[in-house]
């Protein structure tokens, strides 16, 4: 991906190698090189991510460096910290009313002092890919270069072409999903689409705040999903057709799927009299915590029947145990990097959902796992046998070359290709996207390699293949 | 392995490569190249599989292309079916009374149609080595070459060189199990025994049906094994005896093996009066899901037990959760693909059993597992200790190269090679027998080859080492 | 590393390929030759084992091959008796009456005649590196060499460069930890202070014997505490004070850490009267498994917050299920080769002392695991945060080449490397020491050249690295 670095910087050598994350056998890596020319200027299809869309909306230029690549990912200050750096060094806001560092310049020295703690780290990846190539940056970050780094790259982001829609329309983005809750009243979503910008940003329906019992404010939550949908959500029927009116609404603005983020991948399938037997403890705030799985296990096969009338693409992203720190909670709040993945299944846990509606062709449901064990042993044969599952890519602590690769080894013999749905970068990091994603076709071109050197693939099938990682399958599975 | 496929077919170019599933790196391969050729064509030993020993009783023709390739395999038509095609238009029978494709040609074209969506599947190796090796026919399959491969083989399998034992002898099998329950009464196996073809032909013991109380059928399986054997089954040690002599029929057969699909690898030890105490409850259908699962567990202990006196080497297959769609069983029964691997533990599950028989050297266990999580952790160290426990290949969805792979990767350093019992290719699809042996040939070799050239294992180790991997520990873990 | 072969032996041709564990393409070697060159000689520091302090105090020669390296090395005989040779025949002490082989050359030539068992595993590569680069014996071991190779050996132990200090010196042991429990009067290791040698060996602090309440002989071994510290151990504050004495004990004479092996990684934070009540069930004999579980649960705290004011790091062991045969515990007694690994997580277990003390920045918890299924799920996401959190190396039946490349292939990504503690020989069997710390360097060298080649890290970085894996990490962690 070229960018016309000579615009943004001097002219540098390139610190990026052309042939990273492929082969290093000569035959392999040639092969590996060309599905990689064939695939690396494909406009990116980002399904599903964080990014916010009032950048898009208000199109202001992103803040300065610290504040673009250190404050905000989890990735690099949790890293940061488990060396031993106070959070509150590195600019992380609080919850509580101690202090944290404000100024963005130390928070950068910071992160270049301590800049080797990221070697053979994805992050590592993602930010010299940004340096280098969304910024034309290319020298080592340490110590002494810091200031150099930071006066750089804050020249740049004062520029026009560093907007948010001069680098979406740069890194050649031809749609992105956001994620937001059915709370939310998509203002953003709505002045994108009033704006004179031609930019694709759909959202997506993430109604864990109004779907999870244990989620803090939950009848509250329900009580202002049913404002806005003109609803009374306090009965069962009136809270399914709250959820049916804003998934409407979502897709008004472009939705072509929901998102749900549970503690465990357990699905059930009840009578209306037993979940709203669930529903109504979970109003006053009386229900157990292994009624609160059940109603939120319930809701999963909801959501799919809803899926089942509005097309919309079902995602589910569990496993993962939130802030598992308590002090750092109460200090920092949610989301500072300490979400760790439980061992997660899937075979019993989603055989209510599946005997619902797993059959259906017409249905499209994503799952995802932090529990890479279940690849081979649970997913791939789930998604090889069941019309309405596919399989999310690697995710989160395993979205890496290497965890992108067990992914491939552990799931294509038995699921194949197109139970699978392409790469999604996730992420709130917006100067990371391209990179994501040439890592992930790098990766995957690397994979296709090693299949047409060992004769498992012929090597025309490869530039296929590799087209529909890279592209093609995304668009498919999320019906974009 | 060539078969004259002058005979078979014009002349054409072949599409395996010669070297596929080595690896890439050029001395390595070399020494992998080398390893295989001294293995390559050494007779085939299948100590355990599920062809229909009518076949070789009768040996009359094989169905058409579509029945043999498609409509029994289960590989095939599940992952056809995860993409949304159904399973009647595959002509998969039905248990219902619902319509099922029945034009052969038919579900040759929709196959062929949907052949890249086995793009990097084992599936895939095996179909395109049956294809060329078997049949002579080297194209890739696709819509518009469909009937031509169709009417190829169609052709072949009219000639006499393509009956059963003509293909058994072309494959150079020197010995082959089948896998029948107690209550079969081996017809095939005595009328092959009878025929004056010399082809040898064994069944292995097979007794879930009368063990597991949970199977359909239970009581009725019981009583029916005590007619078979002149014994009263109600009673615990009528029963007892009743395994005694059919398992002495199956040997008489050529058994030298018995194999027990359970959900799990749990097993007890129990005394004569609790183990009588389940068994009544069985009887009367009045025992708890955990009663059954302590019946099974204990029948483990009691089939060792037996396999001390009369020598039968006891295979565990433990840990699927069969016919996970509730709709798909209705509609079509079992064995439809559903069939999906569960998380599997060992250590505590198999202490009784081991306690009781883990020290006899005499006696042979051979455990299998569809949880790759188990061979490092669990399944190598317990086999690289106990004299009586040996470790099955790599099974099912994991029986693929990358699979097998991973095997030897993760259990070699603690269990060696002299724990593991050589290749299973544990299947009903015949032609697809010299494929899965000749991959699995490659897959070790290129292992081995990997050894050689790191330095932890000479050049003349491993062409023995080798020799056993494809040969010689299968029969002699199997007493063959 | 040579150590001075001619000295010890004939000239002969080397065995061990000097490439042997870096990977085969040329340039990937290249780079990993290189790196090791820059490691192979650095100082062995060796924070973690279990070699017997006695052989330095008194330096005495040690015993005979057989006694040398099989009878005392359970990875050894484990090996052998798998394939059905009675621990008796290979001189295993037993707890019982029975006989066992006592005539080492005898036991030797069983273990030649065997020696191919060992084909590819790490014992092969250990055994090998001890009989050509410490014994300088350069054939491969079998029925026919067995005397020649015993003969060879046992005149190298006569030789006064063959006694432990002397070995402790050519191998370059910068330092040594072994391990003992609270109730070790330390005699050794003050007779080694008291010696005029200079060697650096330490102790560490393994109080599981007064922790664990299901530990034979519990009670005793808390009142024999309570004696040699002087305390009243019978009661909550004198037992807590006893540890914080012994402790002090235990650092005087060089410790820097502690050692917990327990049966999961369960920890508790309980008030003070709730760990009393527990200890003085456990006093009594009347606690269950579940307060026996929490009792040590709690003591991991405990043993933390001791940490944070004498600065000795914790480690945690946990996971394995200790002598699991009955009948050949009964026979010979514990740690017999059958110790298997259990499922083991960590996410739920640790939050209770995580929030205790997983802030702590000065605090140094060090974590290993049996069920590498957590090392990309749990630990290295674990490690990647909390600043008192680091990665044990790859532990036990994972201490081999292709354990250690799992272990840096799926924690370097999330942990980096600096959560990491560089390598544990953690052994009995002192010759294999410089083995296990060169297969260590080599197959880091190779991941890391692995890194350099796929434009992952940069070749500079890579010796920065390397030199931390091999030494510098090690020194740090644990603080000498």
């Amino acid at each position: 991906m070229a960018f016309g670095i000579a615009e943004a910087t001097e002219s540098a050598k390139a610190r990026l190698s052309p042939d990273r994350l492929f082969p290093a056998e000569a035959s392999t890596r040639s092969v590996a090189r060309s599905l990689y020319q064939a695939v690396s200027k494909l406009p990116i299809v980002s399904p599903h991510g964080h990014t916010d869309p009032r950048w898009y909306a208000e199109n202001d230029p992103f803040p300065d460096p610290a504040r673009l690549f250190i404050v905000p990912d989890h990735y690099v200050f949790r890293l940061l910290h488990s060396q031993g750096i106070d959070l509150s060094d590195l600019g992380v806001p609080r919850a509580d009313d101690g202090w944290t560092e404000t100024d963005s310049r130390t928070i950068w020295h910071l992160f270049a002092e301590n800049y080797h703690l990221f070697r053979a780290t994805p992050s590592r990846l993602w930010l010299e890919h940004a340096f280098e190539e969304v910024f034309g940056w290319t020298r080592r970050l340490c110590a002494e270069n810091a200031d150099e780094a930071y006066d750089h790259i804050a020249a740049c982001l004062a520029k026009p072409q560093f907007r948010p829609r001069a680098l979406f329309e740069r890194f050649n983005i031809e749609v992105i999903a956001t994620t937001e809750s059915p709370l939310d009243d998509l203002c953003w979503h709505r002045a994108i689409r009033e704006s004179d910008w031609n930019g694709k940003v759909v959202t997506a329906y993430r109604p864990d705040n109004v779907v999870d019992p244990d989620f803090e404010g939950f009848t509250q939550n329900v009580e202002k999903l049913g404002e806005l949908a003109g609803e009374d959500t306090l009965g069962w029927q009136g809270y399914l057709n709250a959820h049916r009116q804003r998934r409407a609404f979502f897709k008004s603005l472009g939705a072509t799927s929901t998102d749900h983020g549970h503690p465990s991948a357990h699905t059930e399938n009840l009578s209306a009299a037993e979940a709203d037997g669930l529903f109504q403890r979970a109003l006053k705030g009386t229900c157990t915590p292994a009624d609160a799985e059940r109603f939120r296990g319930h809701m999963l096969t909801e959501m799919a029947r809803m899926s089942l009338d509005d097309d919309l693409v079902l995602q589910i992203h569990p496993g993962s145990f939130r802030n598992h720190s308590s002090p750092v909670l109460n200090a920092y709040g949610r989301d500072k990097g300490f979400d760790i993945p439980k061992q997660t299944t899937y075979v019993d846990a989603l055989k209510p959902l599946l005997d619902a509606v797993g059959e259906e062709k017409n249905l499209g449901i994503i799952l995802f796992t932090l529990d890479e064990t279940a690849y081979s042993r649970e997913l791939a044969p789930l998604a090889g046998v069941y019309p309405a599952l596919k399989l999310g890519p690697a995710w989160w602590f395993h979205d890496s070359p290497e965890g992108m690769l067990r992914f491939r080894e552990m799931t294509t013999e038995t699921a194949g290709f197109h139970n699978t749905v392409g790469f999604n970068d996730d992420t709130r990091a917006f100067c990371s996207i391209p990179a994501r994603h040439d890592v992930a076709r790098r990766v995957d071109c690397a994979y296709l390699a090693s299949l047409v050197t060992s004769g498992r693939l012929d090597e025309d099938e490869a530039y296929e293949v590799a087209i529909d990682l890279a592209y093609r399958l995304a668009k498919q599975a999320y019906r974009l």
